[in-house]
């Protein structure tokens, strides 16, 4: 790493990183629960823990101005619940933490692990038009002019496509949540392909996206210097099957074969707020 | 990732990847006995817990309606018990989690790992036949004709499958459990061999299993979308050489030289209701 | 994975795994002590404790019919006793892991790690010979008359090498054991070289064993769909060092530069019943 | 590895080597609270802890002769709170870690990781000058005259560079943290290119990094043989999407294209010692 | 693995591995302080423990024979206090091990990791020339007289070199230690080279150390066999800095660039048993 900062060599080139909108802050919390200490609890002072609960996860489970927060029981030991916090900036999603963790019921909870990202819109084909479009004009990269021109089209993707950047949480039966990379091999390195290249795998990936919008619905998230992968994936469907069905296709596609990295998988049911107690039963 | 829905270019290619039909849901549960703690309770407290905890496993491990959970005894420390439930579909699975959880053998359990697939039959040879029909026919992939063709054979499967795919777990004395990827390397990628590649070496590495069909039960199942690997194996056999005799066997054949990558790998005795308080003994 | 059974493409081809035989079952604990909470305890308590796991261990150290456990003071953070249990089966094992388990010493050790694994000889040797016998005389490999004869050949080896096959554990002052694998890399597979070649590199592998006979005794265990690594090996000696200088001038060798991939090693003193007290001295 | 000393074979060669200055030494810790343990306690016994610490606190992030530390509300599980201790040298860093920990609200922490460096400044184009001109003239790599030139060129840069190698850590809202590596790879290896193509692509990375001035400070860290990766990032911004921008964008440049290995992400929001109590709120 | 006693091929090849001689047996011990647990003793117990320890380790610091024990306070989470004794055997470091777990101290501490080795000087020069005066005059390699030359070689260094072999360690503030590989790579691969080439590079790699040596002592330890890295580096300085600085110049030297692999760094300052106190101070 080098801290220069060198008054030569002019970087004219047009830039090779695609143009994204970002929208909510997004941390997912994963915790386990401490159920022998949990069932140790006296029945009554369990259900007053669990109304006190109950009773904060239905005022965040509704959708306001952004602001939701959804709860899933997770299959398997990798946590027993899941809280999904869709936020308006990372400010909130520190206070949201906070306030979970002023729960009575979080003295039972341990976490096992997390995730930090931000809802993010690729932009790989108003990219290339802009970029094509200012290039024509002879617009010098990352002059004043050029940056007034992204600026106008970021501005105005962020308003076109606010009620994606700004979702409600699907209300669907099962989540599944994982994060992932761009393979950056000795070979094979998506960052150094062409910004064409990378356009044509995309938009061939998203065409079995589109054959399954009827079943899934699928939140992206940037976490690049956020969190330890490049982006997490949330889909969501009445029938987990369809995770499978839908992944297996696009492990197919040429960016998954060749350049996608997977992290861990975690799958879970919807827990409304009425529904706390059940899961937590002792 | 890029969220796109692009509105051109037309996939007409044969699709690459191979159909698959679906069973029982299953999760595996690796836990630990919490010993110390277990012995230090008196005799009769301990007795009582195990009869409850017999009696629950007494009627989950009876085979009934595709649903069924087996306990085994692992060897070494990777767990002491493993439960292995199939049932209908994840809510079922998670509610078997949940009712697991609420023994109070429970308390002195803690969860070391866990595996979350469902049962899958690979259908490479019926993939080619029929794919090869309707490309003769001239029906393009993904359009409402094919679609339902597909969908008519994969209905055919099920059901003419559905003993292997509602499976009873075999009575055998010895599990063997392990998941397993196929490689995505920058040389060698499964992903990018042609279907008809893969369906050779699918073949060769099917032919091998046969001639252990008398001595070695397996269940596939796929977990893509819903765990850390893609598959999940289990092999059932009274003889625990016969799980090194395969798999060393399997090593040299070219699906798994090249393309395997194996996770962990879990061996246990079954554990009948019965014989539960005899493997918790103090 | 694939669940299919095709009935054509008849394998005819030599097989290109070569034959093993198995001997004992072996498992491998690697334990903690929690020696604040022993400490803790009253000094006759103590002493009544080490006093029977004295007494089982006494029993336990004796070979008799194959089976055997010897117990090892481990040097590092990796544990502090080492039990290697050799046993008829590995139902045996599970009961030798209870057994140690009941001992009231057992509420203040924990496990770290653990490996299973089988005593295997592998014939390369044979494996060419009878290979190159049976094609001579124009027999099919798999065919009944094929079978008959790799099963008599693997019973005369068993006899020939039970000694070997089921080994009293030296009675040397050090062990040194750890698991490896053989290379499956994308350019370099063990998997895919001839039989010739891997016998070839196995001669010289062995070449090299043999001059250190006089000092260092070790057993191979196979633990291929047992444990997760596919081999253990346990080095026996007097000196400590020559597990290095052997290690280390196998490490130039063809078989072990470019395919051998090492797992954690371990390194301790024999204990013997009668030592147990010193090393458990609080 | 070697300890010979041979006595031959004089090192003519320019050294490949980038000369580098060095400043502050810098520990982060990264901690959780115990929450449960902490919010049993009594109020006024809480009140007491955090009164306490926030004094010390309020001492040391106080910025004087290059020594100031600054905490951190951490988001997710990596950790609840982020001190980022800036020293003088490591002998202080030690002290300041043990001040720490004799803090009583040290009894409700424990540590999930730290990172140790030193601030660093690469010295690239510097470097390429003051060795061509040494060579002009003559002169012999680590020959007296050598060693006394390009001492004087580090003790010019030091004084130069005085307040970037001792900085105040910046006040923004929030902080993201990293460590990383240049890549070593079998095909692409940093370590292996000349120094000219080492400095261009050093540049061109610097030139992005330009770009970014008004809205995020970095502070590099150097920690080869003091922690598990080379180098330690910190970047400061009041918007933390800046952090997501800029690493994006460099991510396409050729040095982190194809040289950069990313180790785990941490970020956090400023916590005064005024606001100490907030986060800590039971 | 092959059990394999050929009993054709002899192998007249010159050996590939270098000669080396060992010395003193070397147990890093790394230790995290249960600091909660040891701050709730009184002052008057925590007092009687610290001066038991420090009449121990009083003992223990004084070099003699060869035997000594130095203590060091860790920076950063991967530990607080570092052990490294110096025995004449493995069954003294066992002692050593057993020794520091009875003193009270003890009870308070916890093994976070561990390292062992033995000293170890590689002698690739002297191998070259003795290899070479054999290969002259017609003498078999592992021939007896082979043997008997090797062993009269290797007895002088080992008298030659005692002192190295059996080192003080060295009194300097900062300890900085960490393990090492030699890559096995699928390309690159150490153990592949010719005798000549790795000697050459060695050379190459000593030179850089000896400019060294009025500022940095080092202890290069031997662990193929003993532990799960190769080598152990263990090196002493009054500044850190030259840590740092060593390192990275020889990260650019071929032996580095190409075939070094690190593992984990840990930095600590020496503490006297006089200074115990102070380190531990509640």
């Amino acid at each position: 790493m080098d801290n220069m900062t060198p008054d030569t060599l002019p970087v004219t080139a047009v830039p090779p990183v695609p143009l994204t909108v970002e929208g909510a802050s997004v941390l997912h919390q994963m915790v386990r629960l401490r159920r022998p200490a949990w069932r140790a609890l006296e029945a009554a002072t369990r259900a007053a823990i669990v109304a006190e609960a109950a009773a904060a996860l239905g005022q965040w489970e509704r959708f306001a101005d952004g602001r939701q927060t959804a709860v899933y029981s997770l299959l398997g030991h990798k946590g027993d619940l899941l809280f999904a916090h869709f936020r308006r900036s990372f400010e909130e999603l520190n206070r949201a933490e906070l306030d979970l963790a002023r729960l009575r019921l979080s003295d039972y909870l341990e976490p096992t692990t997390s995730y930090l990202s931000v809802v993010e819109l690729g932009l790989y084909e108003s990219t290339s038009k802009v970029y094509a479009g200012l290039t024509e004009k002879g617009i010098q990269p990352h002059s004043e002019e050029w940056d007034k021109a992204i600026e106008e089209t970021l501005a105005r993707q962020r308003t076109a496509m606010a009620p994606r950047l700004w979702p409600e949480i699907p209300p669907a039966r099962y989540i599944c949540f994982y994060p992932m990379d761009r393979r950056r091999g000795e070979q094979a390195n998506w960052y150094r392909e062409s910004m064409a290249e990378r356009q044509r795998m995309m938009n061939e990936h998203g065409m079995i996206g589109r054959r399954y919008a009827g079943t899934v619905k699928q939140i992206i998230t940037g976490s690049i210097g956020f969190d330890d992968w490049e982006w997490g994936v949330d889909l969501f469907a009445e029938d987990p099957l369809v995770f499978k069905r839908l992944i297996y296709e696009m492990r197919f596609d040429e960016v998954s074969a060749v350049y996608a990295l997977f992290g861990t998988f975690y799958v879970g049911l919807r827990v409304p707020a009425a529904g706390l107690a059940g899961v937590l039963e002792a």
